[in-house]
């Protein structure tokens, strides 16, 4: 039996990216395709963001390549981490050779808490003048955390340790406790870990982006964290993302809809077509994992550019390159 | 009645900045200083990190100059800002001419809401497995605050809005009501104002820091962006602060102790300088703060440097620059 992907384009250039990383997928394996609706349209449409099929579909399927969600991409995305069960997105954030990148040296992986922090936030209007929000910070989710993390490290020898970035001398219970068991975790497995406060890791990490590796980071930190470091990269075109659960992911570009393009067939697929490597590697499928990687590598390099790279190809000619490049 | 400022140099090369910043203020103006104490070696000779004395006359002074403190930080300046009554924190991020940036077109000021969010947070460890903190947010806090900008824009041409930095697509209630009430500021007071996703801002800032200027933000986001902006200015050395109250203020470099450099009379003044700046002018006296701002920047364009701006001269030289061309 075919290994089922769900295919969910949602808004804006969602539709022209996630189609060009199915050709990509179709050119590596054998999958069968089914297709979902999310996002804006869907709501106007239906009056659901995120309808039952799709969430349902997302739960079940092998593995899910989503595109963009516009204004509604909370009420999406969320849930849709929820429906494959996912602990950890895992946002790697590197220059590539040939694109223009404030820090071309910068080659991070942030290892983003999935479930929980203010993410699993209760909040509550207490009075006219008071809201509050409840953040949740467990000792089981950090250890699991924890433990991925160390996985992560051991089974990639190009990385040696990590770094726990926490903001632990104000949140002293939740961020000391989401720090101390991931450094207990690291101490029981071997591996190298230090820990940053969050503030400074933005500082730092414009000043010497090398002097960090993977970074382990609380819900928020690993979202703002990592967004930090696109910009050092030179954007958020180029970064792919994973949201791993335990038996099923679900991979998407860290990008949005990109409204002012969306529409125009000129959107860099690369993001996508490189959130599908991360998609195959998790089928256990590392070869067809390192073609899409290393053909989109030397598209980025001397291939045709789209408009966001400083080029003039259209989201179509990149993809024939990097399917003529596999 | 002379004006009293209370000096606290706190650890490390806080004990160095701070005399430095204190000359500066004897050149301009005639302050009566008393000096406190505050700070890790404060907490091991008497068991506090932060005396009562100090707080006490951080309360009642007419303005307060503090250098860093160690691991006790946390101890030393949430109190701090809190006994001067600061209910914003101004930031400004600028590039020098002259030093080294990774973007010199920046040029930032960040009003950061100074008395709660998460630094209100109450902590609670619910079972050996969960534990929370309430993240607090008062329209009454939110709206102090949008005043307060839509002031400070309308008494310098040289700003003509603000943008609200928020996480509202996640933090609803909370990060809602802080947007919507500083709009609605914006709006009753006639000051342009628009908003930007914290994650968002943390790629674009970098991209493109010309397109923000003045940064509203809730506690945490102004820690963390304020921070990011100091990387894209060549770090945070040359970072002034002020934690603004009705009353009273408290000003600070954005900088810590700087365990690697303290003690050998290297460490950059500038930062404090710049804060001493910001204190002069709270207390009305804007030729003062122009005349001091306008020596660091030429001793920093052409002057002599200490180690961390590439440069071999100690705090003494520096400071004897600054002194010789107010
Ligand atoms: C849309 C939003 C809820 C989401 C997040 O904060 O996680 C986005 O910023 C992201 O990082 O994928
Ligand atoms: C020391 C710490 C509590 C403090 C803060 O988070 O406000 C510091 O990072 C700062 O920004 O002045």
């Amino acid at each position: 039996e075919a290994t089922e992907i769900a295919v969910i384009p949602g808004d804006g250039i969602g539709q022209e990216v996630v189609p060009a990383a199915v050709e990509v997928l179709e050119a590596v394996g054998d999958y069968a395709f089914t297709e979902a609706e999310a996002g804006d349209a869907t709501l106007d449409e239906t009056g659901e963001a995120l309808p039952a099929e799709t969430y349902d579909l997302a739960a079940t399927a092998d593995a899910t390549l989503f595109g963009a969600a516009g204004e509604s991409a909370a009420d999406v995305i969320l849930p849709l981490r929820e429906a494959v069960g996912s602990f950890v997105n895992i946002r790697p954030a590197r220059a590539y050779p040939g694109v223009d990148a404030l820090r071309p040296e910068t080659d991070l992986v942030f290892l983003r808490e999935n479930t929980e922090g203010v993410y699993a936030g209760h909040e509550d209007r207490l009075t006219d003048d008071v809201s509050t929000l409840t953040r949740v910070v467990t000792e089981s989710a950090s250890r699991r955390l924890g433990a991925y993390a160390c996985e992560y490290v051991q089974e990639r020898p190009e990385h040696d340790g990590f770094t726990v970035a926490h903001k632990a001398n104000v949140m002293r219970e939740t961020d000391g406790l989401f720090r101390d068991t991931v450094l207990e975790e690291a101490e029981r497995a071997g591996v190298d870990a230090d820990t940053v406060l969050m503030d400074a890791f933005a500082t730092r990490v414009c000043l010497d982006p090398e002097q960090f590796d993977v970074v382990v980071c609380p819900n928020l930190a690993g979202d703002v964290l990592s967004d930090l470091a696109a910009g050092l990269v030179g954007g958020l075109g180029l970064l792919p993302s994973a949201n791993v659960g335990a038996e099923r992911g679900l991979f998407e570009p860290v990008h949005g809809t990109a409204p002012d393009i969306a529409g125009e067939g000129v959107a860099n697929p690369s993001a996508t077509i490189l959130s599908a490597a991360m998609l195959v590697e998790s089928l256990g499928d590392d070869d067809a994992g390192a073609q899409i990687r290393t053909a989109v590598e030397s598209v980025l390099s001397d291939g045709p550019r789209t408009p966001d790279l400083g080029g003039e190809a259209t989201t179509r000619e990149v993809t024939d390159a990097v399917l003529e490049r596999l």
